[in-house]
């Protein structure tokens, strides 16, 4: 099923408050979605983000992502740095999927992993606590981040 | 300080390429806003989340939330939920501090509980996978995603 029927379907079930949470076919629908992506990107100005993110796609047998190079410092200044990158991203590329990553919410609030569409919903997504409460290094919060948020959506892992 | 000078601050260091991520007196700040909040609200038509997460707060002896009863299916149609949840609650109340709780994105997405600011800033979140992956009841995962947020920012139980 596409996105657009289930979104329609889940909604009018919320509407007659008849939503008890998600269903095993909308998980499965994400899963397809991430599955055929072809162009995956990530909003980055470094390299370091996407060797990890590389590393774990490739562990549950995902398509690779490549750089997108774009100055996302003005993210920073929104409500949710970590949206508003994906949506830099989105909106500066062909982008089927995107995987992007930044600031929750106010300074202090920790990180997001976002995982996007190419009309911009938010497919999953995995959170760390600052690196001054977690001390990890950044390749293992991020690590970490991509793995939460590919379990979440009922994904496993294919190799180490 | 206040989260104004605090987000100009971070805002001002991200533009001149020299943010490296959180800083202590950062979440020291989002800390102290949530020990002083006076009306903390929780949007919802039953009390079984407001329960928890009273629970929840006074492990870490934290103020008590209050039930905030409106009608939030209207939220569901949004791109996040639970961010649409939290700012109905902001806007139809005088709360100091929202804890909302929905899905994150897209149906199959899981679930998102955000601590919100007087301003509609978010200060912390947790997750939660959809219940069809982690099998969980409801009291449970919104136990484990209250406790998520808090530790994030540093909280720690005073009693158990
Ligand atoms: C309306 C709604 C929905 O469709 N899915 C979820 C996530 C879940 O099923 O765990 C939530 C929390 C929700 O409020
Ligand atoms: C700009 C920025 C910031 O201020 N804080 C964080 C969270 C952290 O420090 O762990 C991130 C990911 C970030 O991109």
């Amino acid at each position: 099923m596409a996105f657009e029927e289930i979104i329609k379907n889940a909604y009018e079930e919320s509407e007659n408050n008849c939503r008890f949470g998600d269903k095993v076919e909308e998980i499965t629908a994400i899963q397809n979605y991430i599955k055929n992506s072809k162009k995956i990107y990530i909003p980055n100005k470094n390299g370091i983000k996407v060797e990890v993110l590389n590393e774990v796609l490739n562990e549950y047998g995902l398509p690779t992502a490549r750089i997108l190079q774009i100055n996302t410092n003005a993210a920073d200044a929104s409500r949710i740095p970590a949206l508003a990158k994906a949506y830099m991203a989105l909106d500066q590329s062909d982008a089927d999927l995107i995987i992007a990553r930044g600031r929750l919410g106010v300074p202090g609030s920790g990180s997001f992993l976002i995982f996007m569409d190419n009309k911009g919903r938010i497919l999953t997504a995995g959170t760390s606590p600052s690196h001054v409460v977690h001390n990890k290094t950044l390749e293992e919060a991020v690590y970490n981040e991509a793995n939460e948020a590919l379990i979440k959506i009922g994904f496993k892992k294919v190799k180490e």
